[in-house]
């Protein structure tokens, strides 16, 4: 009786087995001296979620990530990175054997142009800074991607979110793009929460309320289960 | 024979009876927009590891600090802040009823010199940031200090580390500077040892071997405890 239980509970959340899903998770740091970077507010907490959500539905999971203060979830792979090009050369290490590519990472995508190698004295009032952009990280993966990979994206958006998710997904050649306006309580960066629409090349495919970012992860994690087995 | 023995234990370490302890720690994060950052690699370690010692010395602690992953010492007051402004402000409205100043916040010293609300969009191959200097925490602490106020500095340098040191000193209107070299392994940020010398106006006090932060912060708040009373 508790085998079937067992089962049962489970069934709905093996819908990865067998295959391998790639998650990109947390910021980059571009370094501007030995102790001063720029970087972003991602703590990485939604794409640990999901790497936790698809190692229990039966995934073997690769997890790259920028530096962060999480936990290495259960049964995952974690390849830990600090710049983008640093990032970019650990997914496309591992790319060509992928079912499923998720970046949830927020890469920086601009750098200081100038790297130095002591600490900048503190001599200027001002100080102008170049940043150059980095490697476009999902760009790379869009261009390479086979056919049977299912390419999931993020759109962390202030405004005008709808617009701006669809254009980067057909931009950056991904099948689904997870949207959320970051500007909104609750949303994004730093929060257990999250509210987000997935799109894909027609349209809204689901609006999911207001949930903490592990239910979220199991939510998004089957409805990848059920595009990849052609639901 | 226990009570004496915590009493001889303790006796060594209640230096700071009575004592009003200001102490700040962790880097402080300067916005770009509402997801990118400026900031450093303070992990705020040195300074929490001083405000659990400086309570332990019997030390009424105020701790103020910047975006960190620590848990907050048992006795001590803490005051969460983000930027440098903020931190000055925090900083400013304890200052006249302490005793001793320790500032281990490697505060940022530049910021964007304009943020802007809406996130940049990844438009232009290059972007250049205009940084202005942030408010000098340290000059302002210096320049307001009572006579009777010890007031404790550090130094994260990479290169000719003395000269600097001594000439923040100076500078900043310290009693004792902490300095140390940040390019040496085993030596400051996001660490758990530390190798520190320490500087007054006539020279050096002394210079410690690598040793844990959490240990090297007793001798630090020991050696201060000395100068207020005199030794």
């Amino acid at each position: 009786e508790i085998v079937a239980w067992v089962e049962r509970f489970f069934d709905g959340q093996s819908c990865l087995a067998g295959k391998k899903v790639l998650i990109t998770a947390g910021p980059t740091v571009e370094p501007l001296d030995p102790v001063r970077f720029f970087s972003n507010h991602s703590s990485g907490k939604m794409g640990f979620a999901l790497a936790e959500a698809a190692a229990l539905a039966g995934a073997d999971v690769t997890l790259i990530s920028g530096p962060v203060s999480l936990p290495t979830p259960p049964r995952v792979r974690r390849i830990d990175v600090v710049r983008a090009e640093e990032m970019l050369q650990a997914v496309l290490d591992v790319l060509p054997e992928m079912d499923v590519i998720i970046k949830a990472a927020a890469v920086a995508d601009y750098r200081p142009k100038q790297v130095f190698d002591q600490k900048l004295k503190k001599s200027q009032d001002e100080l102008t800074v170049v940043l150059e952009k980095t490697a476009d990280i999902a760009q790379e993966v869009g261009k390479r991607k086979a056919p049977h990979q299912l390419f999931v994206g993020f759109a962390a958006e202030t405004e005008e979110v709808e617009t701006y998710a669809r254009a980067k997904l057909e931009r950056k050649g991904m099948d689904l793009i997870v949207a959320n306006n970051v500007s909104v309580p609750g949303a994004g960066f730093g929060t257990d929460t999250n509210i987000v629409t997935v799109y894909d090349r027609n349209g809204r495919v689901k609006t999911f309320p207001k949930m903490l970012k592990k239910m979220l992860a199991k939510e998004l994690i089957s409805l990848i289960g059920d595009r990849l087995h052609g639901k």
